[in-house]
């Protein structure tokens, strides 16, 4: 058989491939069972978590890859395997908009925030250049203005970028902080003599601001966590100290990295007398605002992120308290100039000389993604359809159920709330009557145990911490169709749980004793 | 009013937001909106580009965001909403499906793929540990066991992982390899004395590689490019002079970047003569296949990759040639263990004690992303329902089509074709009479300007570059329905466009003469 005569018969199936009409008998089919989908599981009767261990999973996902597919011309046939597979994402999934989801810092998103999502996939939008995503770039920058506004910044001199998440987001505000700071270490490479430059922290900061410093160069061992208050927040007294001893030594400071609110209890830094400690000594200060950036929107809550306008750079995740599919980070620079010193390049066939103006609009000159894909579409659309009032919403009601939690918590004999929540997320412990005399290392590493029977057995999905060296457990409410009732039955399921654990802990001891 | 009664009003809006009959009714209304619209960009009839200034894009896309909504309760008007919110999407983005989309390395993908991204985008699915993604983790660990194979490693002692595209794909490789190469510089910071570590690289390597030496501290200026051959590729014997010379200074090599293929004219590099290069010397060898990875699929064009399983780390873009919306890029590690290189550190809440065993599972010990999108369900979804010739049918088809652009280029007397390609990159100028004596620089800057009115014009997208110095004209046939016909009326549409910038350009000299 020829070249041509083969290419046609190839250029046959892709036509079968590409075809419009395919696409919307399987488009509808997938509407009609996500939608199915999400009313069942906002009911609250299945798993919440399918649990199946990796290698059965992985084995499943690899057995669809190699298995026989329909005649490519066989539209019906395409359209029911592909009803299949997508049935099967959804069996295999974890469900978030399960009112008993009450885990991760990962929101059950707002479900038609996904369809603006899927568009953009669709049509494949991406960004880099203005020209590649003419729209994806502009509902960027009009969502970058709008949340900077929401931030306090009354004047256009601010900048942003979105970026793929919370990790990339840090990095790359740090990489500008440290290109700003310390002159030429871009070209030249990170410190070749004299004293360390470090990063002033959090002492709960998240894992990546740590990343971060082992990325750039600067070493993971100059990162120096600032002595938190009895509220597990920054002690601006403590970092002021800290700042003049570096100063009296001339070491170097890229940056000081505060938390609004930092992960494990959700602890929101006193911003304004960190900034002015900042000021003082003319140092950068990042705000981690990546959960907590959303109280902007809520008159009720924002007095916790008072301050965050002074920040020198800020991050702010979409994908966390504004509800929208994951990701969708934005950083923020108060002084929009510094958004050209993240990089310092050119790469021709991008940057357009007979077009000046518009690398202004080009986003790769200022995101470590050079093809970015158009990740703020689902923000875009909930806001356009439902009104910023939607995220006033969210953020209130998440918020308080938190305090509704903490509340039940501290009135049950057999719980330990581990501190007052600030926002939606609550770090307890189940303290049955067997253990309330345990070691704490015992205690904790019973949470740890009984948090894996509960998420296998499907009945509630949460998350553990390690506090003060032990484990917890930790919710953040994040659905907001979690009601006090579903926290309630998580009461008792870690009740029936924990029992269960106890039992076979015991059994297990008599076994051991035999 | 009490907070209890506004928190009723509040759920009763979260309630309506999260109705899954809103979602049905919008979702149906998106697919038949999308199907339309790729059946009419199919067509080639409307712009390519819809060309709208940046800064009256945004404040249209800023319009969206104040504009008075529908009540929450009404759901018509909200499903009414919502499609003039997709309807501008898509009156307002780039046609990537039009076969007159001859553009970026970004593919008019498989439209049924963006389908299996919206499933995981609606229903939320991420990764970071195993138990938050479950299904999400699964596919991704298949799919890098069947792209392993691909490569070529039978047995399964390599690793993979997916990220948010090809540039954060080469900085995860290239920190992973300065961690194995340098020691302890991730706790300690880049190097303290002594000569600076160097990375060499292909001298037409993408921007983020040298990037990625300024973000690691290693700096941008220690990036050494190694001279190309007459083809444009690396010069394993240049290669070797180079590494003998660092080996004789005792100057540290972090590592050997090489392409498969190069952006610029799509060069691909003699994989298995660099390799013997590398090992003889024991240097790190990094293969940036973004590109040129989907070739292990074609038994016509494997021989373009040959050598690509002895490389140490590899990148390859699922969103570029295997036809899936951005973003979903691959690392791999030959040696399977330097996956747990890349980071050196620990987040309790994260990584549970309770189930050791899982951590093999747990992406965020590998990715520079915390919470991870579910990128590659389009892969999944696509290779499942069409099998993995639809691959080999992709890079056939759109590959062919670039011999076949060239071979008319060259027919022709006022096309200059800059090279001979490899695979579906074209690189060429267009010469028209009144240009033929000039000199090269006013020749490039004439491409740049023709390229931009053509554009603009919405007639045709192709993208512009700098070859040697000066401007050219680009391409790349990722649409596999960009037939030969699409070609020629291209090039009528460069005459055409060339003829009136020729003509503006006159008349400018003559008002100029005035």
């Amino acid at each position: 058989m020829g070249l041509n005569m083969e290419l046609d018969e190839t250029r046959q199936r892709m036509d079968a491939a590409y075809d419009p009409e395919l696409f919307r008998t399987a488009g509808h089919r997938m509407v009609d069972l996500l939608a199915d989908h999400l009313a069942q599981t906002e009911t609250a009767q299945r798993a919440v978590l399918p649990w199946c261990n990796p290698p059965e999973n992985v084995l499943q996902a690899d057995r669809f890859l190699e298995m026989a597919v329909p005649k490519i011309a066989d539209r019906d046939a395409l359209a029911n395997h592909f009803a299949q597979l997508v049935q099967t994402m959804l069996a295999r999934g974890l469900n978030l908009h399960d009112p008993r989801y009450i885990g991760h810092q990962v929101p059950a998103s707002v479900p038609v925030g996904g369809l603006f999502d899927g568009v953009g996939a669709v049509t494949n939008q991406v960004m880099a250049i203005y020209d590649m995503g003419p729209w994806a770039t502009s509902i960027e920058r009009a969502l970058v203005y709008r949340l900077g506004r929401q931030i306090g910044w009354s004047e256009p001199t601010f900048s942003g970028l979105v970026t793929h998440g919370g990790s990339l987001a840090n990095l790359t505000a740090l990489l500008t902080a440290r290109n700003v700071r310390l002159g030429d270490v871009w070209e030249r490479g990170a410190l070749r003599s004299g004293l360390s430059p470090v990063i002033l922290v959090h002492a709960d900061a998240h894992y990546s601001v740590t990343r971060s410093a082992g990325i750039l160069g600067l070493g993971t061992g100059h990162v120096l966590p600032v002595p938190p208050d009895d509220r597990r927040r920054m002690d601006p007294n403590r970092l002021d100290e800290m700042l003049r001893n570096l100063r009296a030594k001339n070491q170097p400071v890229v940056a000081v990295v505060a938390c609004a609110c930092a992960t494990p209890i959700g602890a929101f830094d006193p911003l304004e007398a960190i900034s002015d400690v900042c000021r003082r000594h003319d140092v950068w200060l990042h705000v981690d605002a990546a959960h907590g950036g959303a109280a902007c929107f809520s008159p009720r809550y924002r007095h916790l992120v008072a301050g965050l306008d002074r920040a020198d750079s800020i991050i702010w995740d979409a994908h966390k308290m504004l509800f929208v599919p994951a990701l969708c980070a934005f950083v923020f620079y108060r002084c929009g100039a510094h958004q050209f010193e993240t990089f310092r390049q050119d790469a021709p066939y991008l940057f357009d000389p007979a077009a000046p103006g518009l690398a202004e609009y080009d986003s790769g000159l200022r995101t470590i993604e050079c093809t970015k894909r158009a990740a703020a579409f689902g923000l875009w659309g909930i806001w356009s359809l439902f009104g910023s009032q939607l995220f006033n919403d969210l953020v209130d009601i998440t918020f308080s159920m938190g305090r509704v939690f903490y509340e039940k918590l501290a009135a049950a004999p057999d719980f330990e709330p581990l501190h007052e929540p600030e926002c939606n997320i609550v770090v307890f412990r189940y303290v049955p009557e067997p253990l309330r005399e345990a070691p704490v290392e015992q205690l904790g590493r019973f949470q740890l145990d009984l948090r894996r029977r509960l998420i296998e057995s499907g009945d509630f999905y949460i998350v553990s911490t390690n506090l003060n060296g032990a484990g917890a457990l930790r919710v953040t409410i994040i659905n907001p169709r979690t009601e006090p009732e579903h926290l309630d039955r998580l009461m008792d399921a870690i009740r029936k749980h924990g029992r269960a654990l106890l039992d076979s802990t015991d059994s297990r001891a008599v076994q051991g004793s035999q």
